[in-house]
């Protein structure tokens, strides 16, 4: 009950220390707290970290900043998870010298100030192994020396002392804050990863087959030529019989039809069986260990839930609710029922088998070597089950990521990256205007989110064809895309009707598309190329080229005199690679304005002529006022991409 | 683990729970949280309280606000301490009955619906007793009734059966938020005080002699008509004698300068001793009854601190620091040294019996009848010490007030009101512009501070002679008083030198007094009555008068057009007493402006025509329009205090 230091109101801390924040090696985590003691004593604080496989606690000194705020940082360099927690202590030693130096100047008799600090420092030597007492002590021993004050006062003064005194802290009496607060550093792909999305099933050469894993590694020189490095594909399990949808989601699917991916499990076997049409087990493996020579992970779909004849239903009915006339509840939204789709029941009696098996399920996929889990609807699922399941399969398999299709509510979406998922699919998808856009980075990047919220922003997915993109050209597709890429590290795309401007919506008014892919067979024309396709691979090389688009973290907007224009720039910590995005929302006229050059921002002197690249384009412009006239025609190129290039000295 | 609610976010919630909030009987509490389930499923939450007296919470149902805010409310009617909690599920039977209505919207056959809801009614029957799962199967046997189809379904369209699904919630794998949160209701006075302060030893009727606590007794009358409730006195203990300070704070006491009265213990004595000439305990005790006839209670100076002949001082030596030389450690601000005072070494070996030593000095005041403490610099005194020290005199004394006299840095002095003090000294003596004003209001009573930090607005203490108030005419007196008295519901004035405008500054350049009471004897002419005396008089009557001004907590601030005029509503729960101020801040020169009627605020319509009646002039104005002209004459009043009458219908 000695202890005087009051340390409170710690961020980052994400409810009250219940989750981990997250980050890959080499970025920082920035800490500050309210730290304040009673009286006018000196107070100091530190921040300890710790990897878990180390005992020793690192320490840093925080540094004091107006209102009782204290803040310092670390970088965190090893995979798996680090450890803080806060220390405050009154620190008389330091208090002591600082009067001293105040007395010295008033002309006050020193005597007894110096012996007073010997004392503190023979004090404060005890705290320390010997290498470290001893300079303490040594400074002591001048101190006292009472044949030599005029040098003792010199030596209390020095700048040598005052390091000590820094050094050295006199800590006792510390409050500590610790609430088990925890950093997980995970694989460098949770921040920087590019997503194809195809349905396997539409990758054969011939038209009306049933695509394959092999016809799948025909592609895999496209996609990494385009400068993708996830591949991702919908369910790969056998499609349920019973209730199939047909194309467009009519409810009665002619025999020739082949369903919804999404609707998974038959006789042919559940979750951890593969669609014979699509190939073997073994085509699979091969097929993830091809795409590795290409730099490339393929992503799974982890859907936990059933067709009406998945196996699950018969070995495990209690894993199901059961309505009294001895029928299945399926999956509905009353009135609408969704009869090839039955939701698992987490309240079962049995859910702490239903918990194991799906488990089984995520790691029976990483035997086969996944690394990548897309999963659908998490938030349909309780928020525990999720919390579990990832820390047990990331136990195993540090190397993993989950990314939850959640689009639903901000809470919800939040809650599943608290309880670990690794990315989060965002509402990039319906931010149109640069105030809405901005906004929205602003709250991801700015507020607590930050900490454990990584977005992947995707323009479209196979159930989504935005309002912006219903029957629209091919300059709101390349608006799209490079907005994506160049605001954030992850991004994807449902590739093919992407790249291909599918712009077609269903007739039911929703955002979907006409003839979805979900419900049939598509052949694609894999060898041709567009606008896009040259844009992709452009700006994904330019991704890949400059570390300032390989986070998320760092975007700085900057002013415009024109609202259809939005200005960003990325840089990474030592500024060595400042890209700096001008883009235009405007996808049909030329839009031009001044641009706020953010010389201040950078660090570069205002009177430097800057040079600056555009990368997509290759030109090189020179810009020396603190506004620069820009214009964009977006039959062209939705944005400027620049290279800042920052003069040496 | 089959819970699927997530409640997070709870507000009020002070540091994870560690502190209580506080109220007073008849006060309520508003409760918001985050609260989401997965999935689809209806959820349901209700707050639940109980006082510690009593084993069985009491249940509220939360309500639902957009983005997944739940709230509710309680009204705390007991002294003593209250707890609450939250608890959130998924409500089958309710979405269950949701999705009954909508499929017979839709037309779709309910027979199987029927069955499912009564299985539910029956399963929710088994969670109550008799008399409710009653009225719940008697629903359960009509819906499964199937000779009685029609007459099922009406049953379960029917309102009554809607108000049983709310009443009787199926409550089942709950999420229980508990973090033993608490709100300690306390004494009234802790929200509504008026305080005068005064140095006992200027009571005296003779000019140069020490005033007695007897003669305060002849001062009663006039303090009590002047409409005060609390009488505050700086220490009344012996006064050392060592190193006393002499008039304007001189360090060379003449042997009949008094000193000041926080210099505390001489040879006569230590902090449950009584200067001798003040009189004896029994005089104390007497004038403590005496007040109490008048509704006045005598709040005491707790000063933990010490003269330099103390008898602490050489009875535990080892609660002071001492220095190599031998002296003791005195106060000090280096370079500046307070040779009177000598503090308490908080972190001494001993600090155990240092602490219960501090405790029983609260307690024996506590016997001899004091109930408020006024606590002079609580904040160099660890956080700690005071709430154990509150904490333990409030078991024994639950009605007692700790002030907490901190003029420190806000998160300081929010911590003080956090630990346990009832009551704190504020900024109010420094804010200045109607700007300033509002924030500050808007900060005390519209963030977490109104949990716990009760402001008590104090234009001036015998420390502060506040630069607005240095050389200034009756004006600016009047305003700052008429401000504090109604912007807080606590406020109070070291008293004489306020009613008698005492303005002159002392020479320092600093905001004290020119020949301050603490260091020498006054002598007033209390027969004496002016402006001031009228204003106070008046004020503190309408205050009693008015609930609305008897909380801090109702101001809403109203739109003018004029800078210098501050337009703010206070009105009780039910709106039976609504007093609105309109406040110049202007003390040379008449100002006025229209000021905006709050009608939409007070439920009032617009086509009313608002009658007003000016409780300070008993002027009666009679306002239709949206805006309405004041004009206010700083030489007449600072501000109309005006009784809004809600009209009847």
């Amino acid at each position: 009950m000695r202890n005087r230091v009051i340390i409170e109101n710690v961020h980052p801390e994400i409810n009250s220390g219940q989750f981990f924040i997250k980050r890959i090696p080499g970025e920082k985590v920035f800490i500050t707290a309210d730290i304040f003691g009673d009286g006018h004593d000196h107070i100091r604080a530190a921040l300890l970290y710790r990897h878990e496989s180390q005992k020793r606690w690192t320490e840093i000194f925080m540094d004091e900043h107006p209102n009782d705020v204290w803040a310092a940082s670390f970088q965190v360099e090893k995979k798996g998870v680090y450890h803080y927690k806060i220390e405050g202590w009154i620190d008389h030693l330091l208090h002591w010298h600082d009067g001293f130096k105040k007395k010295y100047e008033a002309g006050q008799g020193m005597k007894v100030e110096l012996q007073i600090g010997a004392k503190y420092l023979r004090d404060t030597a005890r705290l320390y192994p010997k290498a470290k007492a001893d300079i303490l002590i040594q400074f002591a021993e001048k101190l006292e020396d009472e044949n030599a004050y005029e040098q003792a006062i010199e030596t209390a003064l020095s700048p040598r002392f005052s390091q000590a005194v820094y050094d050295f802290p006199m800590k006792q009496f510390q409050t500590v804050y610790d609430k088990n607060l925890q950093v997980r550093v995970g694989w460098e792909k949770e921040l920087f990863s590019t997503w194809y999305e195809i349905f396997p099933r539409s990758t054969a050469e011939e038209p009306g087959q049933h695509g394959t894993f092999k016809d799948v590694e025909r592609l895999l020189p496209r996609i990494q030529a385009m400068g993708f490095d996830v591949l991702y594909f919908p369910p790969i399990h056998p499609i349920g019989k019973l209730n199939r949808k047909g194309k467009n989601n009519t409810v009665d699917a002619g025999p020739n039809e082949p369903g919804s991916p999404w609707a998974i499990g038959s006789s042919e076997g559940g979750h951890k069986a593969i669609h014979p049409e699509l190939g073997t087990m073994e085509d699979y493996k091969a097929l993830i260990k091809k795409a590795k020579t290409y730099g490339i992970d393929i992503a799974f779909d982890l859907a936990f839930q059933c067709a009406p004849d998945h196996p699950y239903i018969k070995e495990h009915p209690d894993w199901f609710l059961w309505r009294p006339d001895g029928t299945i509840a399926y999956a509905e939204n009353p009135p609408k029922k969704y009869q090839d789709i039955v939701p698992l029941n987490f309240e079962s009696e049995d859910w702490k088998n239903l918990w194991e098996e799906l488990k089984s399920v995520i790691l029976y996929w990483c035997e086969a070597g996944v690394r990548i889990f897309r999963v659908d609807n998490p938030h349909t699922k309780p928020f525990r089950f999720w919390e579990w399941a990832i820390a047990e399969v990331q136990k195993e398999y540090p190397d993993t990521i989950f990314l939850s299709e959640a689009f639903t509510r901000p809470k919800v979406m939040a809650e599943l990256a608290k309880v670990g998922f690794n990315q989060s699919y965002t509402y990039f998808t319906w931010r149109n205007t640069k105030k809405e856009m901005e906004e929205y980075l602003t709250e991801l990047t700015q507020t607590e989110l930050r900490e454990y919220f990584r977005p992947n922003f995707w323009p479209n997915t196979p159930d989504i064809l935005a309002y912006e993109l219903m029957n629209a050209g091919p300059n709101a597709f390349a608006k799209r895309f490079l907005l994506a890429a160049t605001l954030s590290s992850n991004y994807g795309m449902y590739a093919p009707s992407y790249e291909f401007m599918e712009n077609t919506p269903h007739t039911n008014g929703k955002e979907e598309y006409l003839n979805s892919e979900k419900y049939e067979i598509r052949h694609y024309d894999w060898n041709h190329r567009n606008r896009l396709t040259e844009m992709i691979t452009k700006v994904n090389q330019v991704r890949k080229e400059n570390p300032a688009l390989q986070t998320t973290w760092n975007i700085h907007f900057t002013r415009t005199d024109n609202d259809h224009l939005m200005s960003y720039v990325k840089y990474n910590d030592d500024k060595s690679n400042i890209v700096w995005c001008i883009a235009s929302f405007d996808v049909e006229y030329k839009q031009s304005g001044f641009i706020e050059v953010p010389k201040a921002l950078l660090g570069i002197e205002r009177n430097v002529n800057l040079k600056v690249t555009d990368l997509l384009t290759g030109e090189v412009f020179h810009w020396f006022n603190e506004w620069n006239y820009v214009e964009l025609n977006p039959d062209k190129y939705p944005a400027h991409v620049l290279l800042v290039e920052k003069p040496q000295r």
